[in-house]
């Protein structure tokens, strides 16, 4: 178990009107001693031993990396509404929000049929491979049904860490919170319909890059912070005005990452978006800039469950002569000018422009 | 969209404490007014197109019959706790619960792979077939991920439902709540590993039961709508006394069913448990009172995914002739005895006694 009171205590301490930097490092570190506390109570408290794999198994997946991201953003926007009561409430609906997204992941993983994550075994592998759960003959189904269910329990957890905070600020976030989660439910539904669309249709690409990243990943966690903290509905606008462009950039960069990254810096193989034949808006550009030789090859060998290296490397090459990559980096550089400029001349605290700021550039200009 | 206002009015106008008897038929009405009105305001307030077949799936699935025995308990709990407030506030979390029950049962017929539910196509099956949702060459793959987000969805949305009901009724329902969604998490995992048991493991067949029926069942829907109302922790307990045992019996006639029932009352193929191989009571007590060729014959077919209608009847066979059959129904009359006497002595209003009186014996003795 993880358990530094005192470091809990220093932040807990503090409010956000008296803050006068963002202290990432900081705030990720109480995330997760957050998480880590959360988890050893339900270890406690729960004297079924069949349990106790499965609680370790999650607090393994939320140990193996990850940037934080909503749970830093959840802060800045309750730091930006001047949240006046302990940071624990924000530092609490943060880690509630990473938890959550272990459950997408999670589930995620399963219908992409993802064998690693962040360079780890994905769930459901861990669930099949695993001596410590049930082998059977069906070991991939096991490790698929236990997958869906670890990933239920992930989100059951993350609305009991919520519903704390909330309580704790007396205040409604409902709002937010439902349209959240609604979203990105629907986000996913949209990605999977995508895989049934044209690889050239950059409007479905468009629309799941809003509500599987952008809303889910960037706007709805300022939101949920900033709401904690009080925030009124002008804030929350402005939020949406920055967080938008955010978090189109952040996904067109994963995106370039998926075919381009460094596996060894990503955690993921880049051979997986394009055996799966990903509708990316990568893909759609270039599908659309294609010659006819160019199209027929993007056509025959995305999607190919079998794809070799000398295929990837072919797709690469189209991406670059299409112009493609060079087209989406310049999608991800406007899209960080408005949300700067946003930024710019918007009236958060300066502390809190600054991290933001510096999140613009994290996630979009980012390796892994 | 199913709209009764008229009817919404007459029972919201009731408080428990005047009530003088419960109308279980009103009961299940309002319950699925008030989920039509929740779907349909969705589908009104989302403008997302590829949203709306979704919906419409998930209300059939809602209209495709079940007991609603959730929601009366839930009632029932609110009643018998003196409930004073607007029943609306008891009947939406009643609907809650039906919500996250579509939930459990669209990711259980994942997990089982189940391809019928209550007569009709489970939903990851409607969803591989129907023309309105993507048609890719891989149409059941498509089908169970869209069933794992629909569920999802059915999740978020009954913790929204339930949400209006505890901010209506100012009380704290979430320790209750809390535990029951753990608890049916984890009987399912308990579920899913019970198939790597023994056949003969009794001990697992019996968590099972408590953790997967008869707590997520009967005891948690009281407890919520008790809380609801404002019992205190006496009733609370004095419901899980009269639960436990009625749960246990409920799962041992859905045992008995799976088997012995008729699949055109019961919506479901007597076929799918003996194929699946599942851990049962029943199960368990045969192989433990099975000769050395029963018991060959009983491992043998068990699990057997073509298992043909002959098989099946020789499994049937063995249950009868071990007195399989005839231990489990002793043991549903004992639970019903014992809960009936737990009645017996409460200090439920007598209404409310009589309804559950009346529920212990449709749970037990039904034929569906």
């Amino acid at each position: 178990m993880v358990d530094n009171t005192a470091q809990m205590v220093s932040v807990a301490s503090q409010h956000a009107d008296q803050m006068q930097e963002f202290d990432a490092a900081a705030v990720r570190k109480n995330v997760d001693v957050a998480l880590a506390s959360f988890l050893d109570r339900k270890s406690k408290s729960m004297d079924q031993p069949e349990l106790q794999p499965l609680i370790r198994l999650l607090q393994s997946f939320l140990d193996s990396g990850g940037k934080r991201l909503r749970p830093l953003l959840c802060v800045c926007g309750w730091c930006a509404a001047g949240g006046s009561q302990d940071a624990a409430i924000a530092v609490n609906a943060a880690a509630s929000l990473e938890m959550f997204h272990a459950f997408a992941l999670i589930h995620d993983d399963v219908m992409d049929r993802s064998d690693t994550r962040r360079g780890h075994p994905s769930m459901h592998r861990a669930l099949t491979e695993n001596d410590g759960f049930g082998v059977s003959d069906d070991a991939g189904w096991f490790g698929m049904s236990a997958a869906i269910l670890l990933g239920d329990l992930a989100f059951v957890w993350s609305d009991e860490m919520l519903a704390d905070s909330v309580s704790a600020a007396g205040v409604d976030v409902r709002p937010v919170l439902d349209a959240m989660r609604t979203e990105v439910m629907f986000g996913q539904y949209l990605d999977l319909l995508a895989a049934t669309a044209g690889i050239d249709d950059l409007d479905t690409a468009l629309r799941v890059l809003r509500y599987k990243t952008a809303k889910y990943t960037i706007e709805r966690p300022l939101h949920i912070g900033a709401a904690l903290g009080g925030a009124d509905q002008r804030m929350l606008n402005a939020f949406t005005e920055f967080a938008l462009p955010v978090g189109e950039a952040f996904q067109l960069r994963d995106d370039l990452l998926g075919v381009f990254g460094d596996p060894t810096v990503t955690g993921k193989s880049t051979m997986d978006d394009l055996r799966e034949g990903k509708r990316t808006t990568l893909i759609a550009i270039a599908v659309r800039a294609a010659d006819q030789a160019q199209s027929r090859m993007l056509r025959e060998l995305l999607g190919q469950p079998d794809l070799d290296a000398v295929g990837a490397e072919s797709i690469k090459a189209v991406l670059e002569a299409t112009g493609a990559r060079r087209a989406v980096e310049q999608m991800i550089s406007a899209r960080c000018e408005e949300a700067l400029s946003v930024l710019a001349r918007s009236e958060f605290p300066d502390y809190v422009s600054a991290a933001l700021r510096h999140i613009v550039y994290a996630a979009t200009a980012r390796a892994s």
